[in-house]
């Protein structure tokens, strides 16, 4: 199976990303890229994205791209993320990418965008630790 | 009105919030706490509660705790999560306290417990910045 | 050898902290507290400590305390800082607690206090996560 | 006065950078380079420069980064750091730019290698918040 194959299977064994409608678009060694359909039921009571469904992005982002290196079996240890701009519009996308990776750990940054009437506003930065468990 | 009654009506106008069925415990000047019943959508595949989840309370925790102090018209400009254990149970509890506060930026921290069988399990803690950008 | 002489045995070994003036005040099973005489060097141009200077506190506050469970052959895998107010007076405090200990992982948070005429102002906060490499 | 200059003149009036030896190699609008020739008082007793040390280059790089834009009177908020590999060997270079900028808060990353042997090695990331105080 290859790395997005494996990559679509494990996030269909995710309930809460279903719940959301992620989509994955990209999978490769290091590098991953997600899609989020934004509907109502994600805002604040400001027009923007909850920073939790942008927070959520950036983490799927930073550990299957960590994940693309150490195998499905990670979890996230920490990670930070930098609110830039409100997130809005008819999407979100998320790249992640691995920076540096050892046998256990890696560390990941990934970005959070707002796709809105063909333009890409950058919303948000994520930087974190992710752990392999098994595998 | 009261803190609780009005941090009560920004909850509500909060469709994320809602959407999760997030519920306030508390709201006093410095400090809040909120509880999230656990429901399978939030879960990842290995068990626990996805991390967007976790960070969407810690989220909570800091902005309600900071707007406390500051006013309702509060945003989140940064915030960082250190997973401790898998989230699970019956539900999540969140406390946020804000440890500093300016004219315009207040510094928060906060923790999620994982509520299961009458144990208390600390899940995460947050640490964040939070800007006042009206009232 | 117990546990305050111990971590007094590693700080001396470290060069950086000896640069500096690093006192260790306390160590106990997963906390100490360290104190930094301030000396005009340690400034930068707005009339504060160096942010560098705060954030060895925290990174030592997090790393020892950890130690103190993990044992001393540990590594900082990465931490956060916030700055609330301006370094100044005669000298740094620093508090370091673990939070949580696993087999190899920790997390800790840390607290630098500025001590000026008999007044002690908090000064920075930090989070992190500590990794045993050895023992 | 050009940017370069100007921020060799703020550079020259921060005691610790002269204290460490801290070298401005670059400034321009949006990012900025430093370079830390290693003396043997940096390191700690693992054979790696100190944390705090690899800490005061990564703050230096996402403040300057930051001031090239929102001018000279600038104050780190926040930051976060991940530790990737020993810092050691000649010197450190570390290189800032910022990502994101408000009228009063910018964004900026910042990242730390390793220069040994004729090889650049990634020791750190940083990523934080600066805001501007006067100017």
């Amino acid at each position: 199976m290859d790395l997005k194959a494996l990559a679509q299977t494990v996030l269909e064994r995710q309930p809460f990303n279903r719940l959301l409608g992620m989509e994955l678009l990209e999978a490769q060694p290091g590098s991953v890229a997600f899609r989020l359909p934004l509907k109502e039921a994600f805002y604040q009571h400001l027009g923007a994205v909850h920073g939790g469904v942008v927070a959520t992005l950036l983490d799927n982002a930073l550990t299957y791209a960590a994940g693309s290196l150490l195998g499905p079996g990670v979890l996230t240890v920490e990670f930070k993320v930098n609110f830039l701009k409100p997130g809005k519009g008819e999407a979100l996308l998320a790249r992640g990418y691995a920076v540096s990776q050892g046998k256990r750990l890696a560390v990941a940054r990934s970005e959070v965008y707002a796709l809105e009437g063909g333009a890409e506003t950058l919303v948000a930065l994520g930087q974190g630790t992710i752990l392999r468990i098994s595998g």
